[in-house]
């Protein structure tokens, strides 16, 4: 089968044709109808400072993001079966840990990651764990299957902040951030107010029905968004930027007793001053990690059943696995949002 | 001033010239710009056994759901201007019982009700205790705010069962259920099943978005519903008919795990099968009765600001105070939905 | 080895030498170490309606409460090791269904009991069903560790209502009943007021620290309730009793805005003025039916390793398995709480 | 009337002979019976550069937590007369803002602090807003009813962080400390592990029951905490110690998915590993000012009703309004916890 795989521990990937794997007793073998490019794939791929302290084994084939249709089950699989369509959760539990054995295996104590601990999707054919194959409905397309993953993280944060009626700030325009966009308007957000410095990216939100988009490299974020809220500022953040200058200066636009939910990972400390920003504040921050195993996937197949969780704008490319050096560009350079490669 | 009014023990009302009242210092007077008919109000109207032990003092002003502007101000209050949009909480609280106390006003133990206890809003003008008259911006519209009261509840319902995601039935579609319809689908529900007898309340409901409709009268409810959820039965239920045969048959299609919100006051008591219903099905009934005081005004007003709360069809009927008699025809026959006078 | 089995489709246990049971892949073996008589084996034992309508099929191992250590453990089974100590989750679940999927297998679309619908636990050694067997600390006692499975239950009715600074009714003063009172004091609730008709009953109550004790036969009990309540009534009740009139009585001593929490199986119907108890009074009521999986567990067996969890007055009884009858005979009697076998 | 002011902007305070003031209309006069000293209270004393910028306008009666009874009713005052009881809370609300209205009055947009920017209670007599005037139970003594506000506090951080059966880590022994570990211990938090650097602060958070008391200037914090918790960590934290420092190495010590409520204000800001610390690991960070008006308080009331929230080890000195310079000094070095003049 195809695969796009990273060889040798340098940037970039190839395109090889390798066995087509086999799965153990606790796997099943999809056949990958769709898988999308993640920042993640993006440092893989550049073979960064993160890539090279992260553990993983080369060669490897790269992607975790993907939908696929079983066409093989390994014998102590229950619940799953050929012609299946299934989604993959990259979050690989240990099943034994604490975490694991109360309800939050999305952050259990030796979690493993798909695509990155394994081998991954960017190939005709995955071996994914079992736990992981998530059965999803024949009637949601393999484009939206694929990126359950990114989207259910960003869904799970908005769940978090309890956003009906509220008014939302979602900073950064990212694939993740975007997602946060349509999923804060699905559950009833008043306000949804995008932040971005990239105005490609801040169209698209735009198109996703964000009411406010600011580029916060331009405009006075602080003051816009208080004047748009009574001058209290936002009852909930979702932070999807992972920059530290935007991160902290969220604290300046949430008002008293509000909710932030963090998803991005910044490149290093933020430094906060917890007495104004958040202890008379009243506020409550939230690290997000994954999603919920599984109610959370119950909830985005059934949200995306629904046709009103507006997530099209957000996949801007979809490409054959042999173009993914062109797929890798456009993400790059900010031109795509979410790539997916149809193998 | 022109107002209509309850003059004796006997079915009717009639419209009358009264002088314009003066607001106590804890008080404010507004000018009524738009005042909606509610069930109760066609209790009243008929003089029924409830009205008549409901301890209502005679002569009365009818009218409890309003909407006006400032004109008066007693000189206690704080917080409130002349020119003034506000919207009117019907539920009077004692400010203080132990509910009042720990904010739980609306479940007050000594309530009263404005336009039941008090004079109330179908008239020009109408006194309200200044807790009760909240104000609303100006870009939501007379006939909007004049039903934040039996939208609130139905808006709370839903909040209270969480239901982004999530499948939902609406039991009953007159304006309470239609509200909940229309909250549920603004919230993220996936699907949206409204049940009733009538085939004019269900088109309502579908021109809101109800993603299924169903007259019980004619359908297998509990199979249809049971199909349409992989056999589980739905998320959450928003109980909006009082009627009693609705409410157990409710809980055939509530899955386990399930929730169900309670609004519609029944004639008679319920008969309920405990194990099979509530305890093994891990069943959560929430007992709903009017809004928090204040985060659902909040929270509905942001969400009627956002334009994507889809209550306009519910509201069927304008008409000034003079037609009171065609608007009660209107709604006692089931062709009105929500009437609302422009007095 | 020995166990104590239901032979026939009639009254009556029988103290047999049988095999010792082979685990499959999936389960474990382990040399019961304490098991506790429950109602539910009461109405096995007795052969009543329930239990000929149970789907139980004969010959049966009786008992489904235990603690033992682990001897042997299937070959997929992963996390649990010989010598561990396991107290047994009563409900096994599917694995596959939706519940199962979203964290509430407790509640399982088809669960199946261990000594109901598989052998129990009244013999020497037991097969479990390795998701069943939950490992505990080696420093709580074998006893302690055989009744997680009811206290599990009371444990987490009175999380549920959140009691801290709160007072609360516990109605029905059987084992469930007493861990309530247990438990509610262990988290922080002021007033635990304890409502029975049987005497000694009570007195255990008052052992493990009841603040008030009601003959419900003998006072006045609403009044008695409210007016330790300044006139309100009690936050929250657990319900232990199964018996319909007092679960109906309780409705009259809830304060407005309380928590319900229902365990206990009623006989028959109840009937509910649904507007006057639940709807007006903004009630909440939550099925309990079982623990959460695993994350009651977690919490108990801290709770009980911290020592302040008073439940050793409940455990009124230790007996050799042989004594079978006599522990049937105290149970029956309300002369015994808690039973224990130590086969 | 003899008050303790603050005349002059410089270190120190004066016990003077002052005129008994006037309730104005929506205020109370309370004859004070006992008033703590707090740590702010210390920084005014000082006239620190916090008490600079504060805002204070001198002469100032010092002190803010306080109980006494009411013998003058402002006459708009609802709800309290004289000879009740009162407990007053700190924050004053303004009534007005979003907070205000939905019900989290206690981080009003326009905060004002009795105390602080009002008179405050080290006299005889004091005057306070009737919405702060708290009526408790008779039956609690006037020494805890003046700590009211500081263990409020602590008790709802405790509450937020649902604790029963959990591990929690109280950092720093300071009188809001202690309160959380008399807390914690109330509503069944299994191990409650206290860390100070001071020994006889730490001698009273094993007096209160701590289960385990770390010297953290001596001993390996996070390894001790960490091997008494399976080596998973702390399910929640209570820092109360306003140290960078120690905040910081909170993170390490708390467990993936765990809740770190924050009361104690540090002096500069603090350096966070947000990856790390907050996002892989699931965090919850919760900021705690003040307590829930009022449902905090009617918790406390009932949890100090109970007899079992043992704050009484807290309560280290008692003395007359003539020896706070004893006070002060024995507060300051760090020789007294809480320090209760009776006037």
């Amino acid at each position: 089968m195809k695969a796009l795989m990273k060889m040798l521990p340098a940037s970039g990937l190839e395109l090889r044709e390798v066995e087509k794997p086999v799965p153990a007793r606790d796997e099943v073998l999809i056949k990958v109808k769709a898988a999308a490019l993640c920042g993640t794939d993006l440092h893989i791929i550049d073979w960064n400072m993160w890539a090279q302290n992260s553990g993983i084994k080369l060669p490897l084939i790269a992607g975790h993001e993907c939908c696929g249709e079983v066409v093989e089950v390994g014998k102590e699989v229950t619940g799953l079966e050929i012609n299946d369509h299934v989604s993959v959760e990259t979050h690989i539990p240990c099943g034994k840990c604490l975490q694991c054995k109360i309800g939050e295996q999305h952050i259990c104590n030796d979690l493993k990651m798909f695509g990155i601990n394994t081998n991954g999707c960017f190939a005709e054919y995955a071996v994914v764990p079992a736990v992981c194959a998530v059965k999803i409905s024949k009637k949601i397309s393999f484009e939206f299957g694929s990126v359950f993953e990114p989207l259910g993280t960003s869904f799970r944060a908005v769940q978090k902040c309890e956003v009906a009626g509220k008014n939302v700030a979602v900073i950064g325009c990212g694939s993740i951030g975007l997602f946060a966009v349509a999923s804060a308007l699905y559950m009833g957000a008043s306000q949804v107010i995008s932040l971005d410095i990239s105005s490609p990216r801040l169209e698209i939100a735009k198109k996703i029905g964000a009411t406010t988009i600011i580029n916060s490299a331009e405009e006075d974020t602080v003051n816009k968004i208080k004047s748009s809220t009574n001058g209290y500022g936002v009852d909930a953040i979702i932070e999807c930027s992972g920059n530290v200058g935007a991160i902290e200066q969220g604290f300046k636009f949430l008002r008293k007793g509000g909710k932030y939910a963090l998803i991005g990972l910044p490149g290093k400390n933020i430094s906060l001053d917890l007495g104004s920003e958040v202890i008379f504040k009243g506020a409550s921050i939230f690290g997000i990690h994954g999603r919920k195993m599984f109610s959370t996937w119950y909830a985005l197949e059934n949200a995306l059943a629904s046709g009103r969780l507006n997530i099209s704008p957000v996949i801007t490319h979809k490409m054959a696995l042999e173009d993914f050096e062109n797929g890798i560009e456009l993400a790059k350079k900010g031109i795509a949002s979410k790539v997916v490669f149809i193998p």
